[in-house]
């Protein structure tokens, strides 16, 4: 599992009672470490954790996961979430490489991508952006039936609409100009609350993997 | 076959040696038309043409055709294109519900949407949209390759992604902003240079049709 070995980390790390201290002990029964059944909706890449935090305040009946791989930033995240009360929410600190390594297929049912490193439109680059195709596969093995993606990054957006295209995926609810669009109830990350105060569109889809509620086409 | 029955009918229309006078004398054989056998490439909604000239001219190994429905607007276009001194191009007054009265299944190798109606965002509209599954429907019967797609009307370009999307289309070359992005040869159409000089964006993609070169699925 390829997590930073930094010298120094945080005390706060292992303070955080919602931190998962040690992802391998749950590795294949994640949804053990909530006291419930519900279903588990996943953000990787949580910043400040103030989308996370907020979703899971609106949203009692969900249990939320958070991955990051900057441990500074995953703590910080954790200390937001206590310090703001937030609802049933663990965080991991994870590389989204090795997200087989712990979620089953079937454990996920929502992923959120916001912001995500857009990366720059080089070959050897693009393939470390959360939708390219190597990431897709993953999350079409873990059986994620959606994801919510968001971005203010033009190149990457257009990565996305292509990258899903070219795997089939299902693409809906998009919007172009996020804050002139009518969708409700849309939690801001920090990050975009800044951006979009400087008038510049954010870009948002919602996609699912082949056969999850597609409609299926004549001919296929 | 509906086509505008007014009683002023410009006497361009007939005068015009580009404009096709009977459509339905070439239904079927439209390629017969030409003296040649290149590929056809075909434009809904001409507007003035300069789009169409001008690749017209570009392209001397392509056919080009021009389908409009207002009569006054095709004489304008037809003038514009014997003036400018366009290609291989010819011009049919015809709406596109009725494209399948003139033309056959691998008649067209390309269709060229720019700026078309976007039609407010209302059940009943939204089906008059060129890119609406009852049209997209259509060309699918037609066999056509590939469609070359730009707008500056934002919602008319999320719905298009999600219409060729929940057919199975195939989406590539998205741009979100057309004259700040790296594509080379675009043709303009007079609407789009007035446009975009006031420095809107203008979206433009490309699509394909489910089996059409896609790379196929491993689960489908």
């Amino acid at each position: 599992m390829r997590q930073r070995k930094k010298k120094w980390a945080p005390a706060q790390l292992a303070n955080n009672p919602r931190i998962i201290q040690d992802p391998a002990a749950y590795a294949g029964r994640i949804s053990g470490y909530f006291d419930n059944n519900n279903p588990i909706h996943l953000e990787i890449g949580c910043g400040k954790g103030r989308f996370i935090a907020e979703s899971s305040r609106q949203n009692p009946d969900i249990n939320y996961i958070a991955i990051e791989r900057e441990d500074v930033i995953l703590a910080a995240a954790a200390r937001h979430a206590e310090e703001y009360g937030a609802g049933s929410l663990a965080f991991l600190l994870l590389d989204a490489d090795v997200l087989l390594d712990i979620f089953r297929a079937g454990d996920i049912h929502r992923l959120y991508l916001n912001f995500s490193d857009p990366w720059p439109t080089k070959k050897k680059r693009v393939k470390r952006r959360l939708t390219h195709e190597k990431y897709l596969t993953m999350y079409e093995q873990l059986a994620i039936p959606e994801i919510h993606f968001k971005t203010d990054n033009r190149p990457l957006f257009e990565f996305t609409i292509e990258s899903l295209s070219e795997r089939g995926w299902h693409i809906k609810n998009v919007s172009l100009d996020l804050h002139k669009s009518s969708l409700e109830g849309n939690i801001m990350t920090e990050y975009e609350m800044k951006f979009s105060s400087l008038g510049m569109p954010i870009y948002r889809l919602e996609a699912s993997p082949p056969g999850a509620g597609q409609k299926p086409h004549p001919q296929t």
